[in-house]
């Protein structure tokens, strides 16, 4: 199975960075599913319904999100309804949405779990017991498993990375917008990278407007933050995993930009 | 000027990697200058006298720290005598030693200043503010100025690099010991990568024992963590100034694996 | 000299609490000077120039802030020229407005200096030190000092105590809306109290709808937060000290209560 | 039913309060039950299975504990066997010991409840949900609930005691270390207040040195701790409660020195 994951996308640059370059990225990589992360795409601020329509159009197979899935309101309702969009699963019980799902084409079937990490984070459900959870909750034939863990802290997310070596496919971050240099295949089969880093702006902090950020971090007053406008970059992950077993055989990092159109 | 920086040395496993990695580094890329983060270098809780004088008798011309600085007592007083070491410049007026430096060597000069970001992190003076008073008080002949943050969010390193752009050579992160694939020269011509990763084993937790990480985050009790004495990785970057101007002109990263003696 | 300071003041509910307690409080303690502290008084958030003009109509001599200083835009300029108005003093330099005044009535002066903690709180400049510097700032015959503690955690509020028992008349917390039963006059002449309390709805949390707390803090979702409209409940402190030697004599709670009328 | 709950005991100093002023509090209030908090009692540091024990000779019937329960390493085994020491019920399942227990003497019942929050506390279990649980799985006979909660934010405790009000017999803070002036029934007829407050050396900064404290805040540098020598004060909380329905009836907030010897 090929497995194409692609990072935060922030605000309309990252929206048009995705919808320019997909159609590329689907021929290079002929991917059996395209997973994206999607909780600042309205803005910076969560996700709205027409935006989610959208990148399924486009292609994409499944939507995860993370500590920003909540910031428009329409998404409470639609996230009920909506089986290829799922929010953090260790969210408490009766938050509305599903914390995986199943999806399924030509015959073959991936697991996409979303989970938060808490460190510099609110306090969620333990991520590391929610997901030895799914993992037993999933039917036992299904074995690609994909794991987007939204998390600030590098020790959290490389120590999800160990616990699930040899129980899911791959265990991807995200969250922290910044594509991290260590893709690797853990020793019992677990494709693993710290953050895929984002989709928008280069020229911003995160995806946004850096003049606001640098007076926050200047001033400690109040500061307002919109998405850049910048020219973008794009990053993401390229997994190939084994369909009998589930053990990853490639990961390779994506990382494209408006400018240099340096597509690899 | 070429200019090697290595990340956080971790452990006796860090310190093994760097002595063997260094000869052909340094044949490689015959740098003017090497700089390393040492901070975790002694069983991953800061550095002693012996420690960094190994590293200078291998080459090393500098060693920058972080919030670990403090974590062996030896330190105090060693750090007010040895101008090549250096910890945040952004602790409080009164703390032992320097937060930057000046080092000299053929007839080059490098100035190596070394901060520390405040988000997820104790509250220290203004690291924005601080590297301005600093970069302000440097003989305006002084062209080449390598900062290294020390942070934690990406949201803090990137908009230092913002800030300090075409006022620093460059601006590079440490810390969250891992590599991050960001590598860029601004607009300005600073270098800017938002971390260069560690060196240590990669079979742990940056560094740590990974059982020991991982029964932290699953039990919440008291755990002792120790350096990991698995393989090594080592990460860094090399980076060439312009002499004249200071800025940047190429930036690389670097890692290296013990067991795929990568060496590329 | 005699002086009265009322805690954080929150919203309508919390202003009206003031408007009918400030004429039976200035008969009983007739105070030389009131101080109130103003942060939440713009339904919880901020304060705007109307609320702080009433409050000075009422008898109020001098309004302090907090982290909530910014909320409402209309402050930025009104701080600038109202000198009965303060902000924590280690905002950074620049900050609009001043973080300490000296007020003067009856051929009394009193200096009133507002100062913010840091733990669990964001970076501003060390208190320790800010208030240290503004200390030998204020002209050496100015004996009587009072300083609002803004800050969380009950460590550094009673270490700012030590820090500054002998220097200042009073050190008297506030921020957590809860009144600490520990008020003292320490063994150098300070009084002190943890905090002083608020004004506002006793039948919330801290002053707001006590539901979209207890929601926020089962979802973890975003809650919108409003000041609640329940019976209130009135806090503060009343202070002795002499003129002279500006050493506290006499530190008194005050807590009334809307239904019990309890004006003692 | 009369309870008399002691606040967090620090170290030697605190012990020998303890020690001195249960005699005389017996005597005046002849409680039914004496619970204590005894997370410091080991030199500010968790506590041992010898300071437990002496607990008991002198009459505590329950030691309730918190973030610092598992500082002393034999309190793992002891507390496995020993049905009189809770620790906070939402460590994560697994964890040693119970976070509640039933004791009963003289005919009479209580069931005592450990639950820690997590505002500025490492991430456990949900404390509204764990806390619910509790009360759902014990005995409807059972009427008399107490409720330790051991947290450090105003916000979160003061919403606790709403959550439980009506459904928990009283519902008290420990953690912060300093007595709140805020004890009240609230309508459903919980006994609350935010904090009871310490018991240990007024000296010092929550019991502990306060020089060592004021370095840290000063210097941000690593400081070690150790409880402070100095007289002490003792903090508790006298509540009444009706055994048929078990609501409260009566609240006292306890506050002694050593020398005043102001024995309320
Ligand atoms: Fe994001
Ligand atoms: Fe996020
Ligand atoms: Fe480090
Ligand atoms: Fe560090
Ligand atoms: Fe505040
Ligand atoms: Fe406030
Ligand atoms: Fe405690
Ligand atoms: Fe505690």
């Amino acid at each position: 199975m090929k497995l194409l994951f692609i990072g935060d996308i922030v605000g309309s640059v990252g929206r048009d960075a995705l919808k320019k370059t997909l159609p590329y990225l689907k021929q290079k990589y002929t991917p059996d599913f395209i997973v994206v992360n999607g909780e600042n795409a309205a803005a910076g601020k969560g996700i709205t319904p027409e935006i989610a329509k959208s990148f399924y159009d486009w292609g994409v197979d499944c939507i995860t999100l993370g500590n920003h899935s909540w910031d428009k309101k329409e998404i409470f309702d639609y996230i009920e309804d909506e089986p290829r969009m799922i929010r953090p699963a260790n969210f408490p019980e009766g938050t509305p949405g599903r914390g995986y799902t199943i999806i399924k084409k030509g015959g073959k079937e991936l697991a996409v779990i979303n989970i938060q990490g808490r460190t510099f984070l609110p306090p969620l459900d333990c991520p590391f017991q929610k997901v030895n959870h799914i993992i037993e909750e999933l039917p036992l034939k299904l074995k690609c498993i994909f794991v987007d863990f939204h998390a600030e802290a590098t020790s959290e997310k490389i120590a999800m990375g160990w616990h699930l070596d040899g129980r899911a496919s791959a265990v991807v971050g995200t969250h922290t917008h910044v594509q991290t240099h260590d893709e690797t295949i853990l020793p019992s089969g677990t494709a693993y990278v710290t953050d895929v880093g984002m989709v928008g702006s280069k020229e911003g902090v995160l995806g946004m407007e850096r003049t606001a950020v640098l007076r926050k971090f200047m001033t400690q007053l109040p500061v307002r933050f919109n998405a850049d406008t910048g020219k973008w970059h794009l990053h993401g992950v390229y997994i190939e995993m084994d369909d009998a077993s589930g053990k990853a055989t490639k990961i390779r990092l994506l990382r494209h930009y408006e400018d240099e159109v340096r597509f690899d």
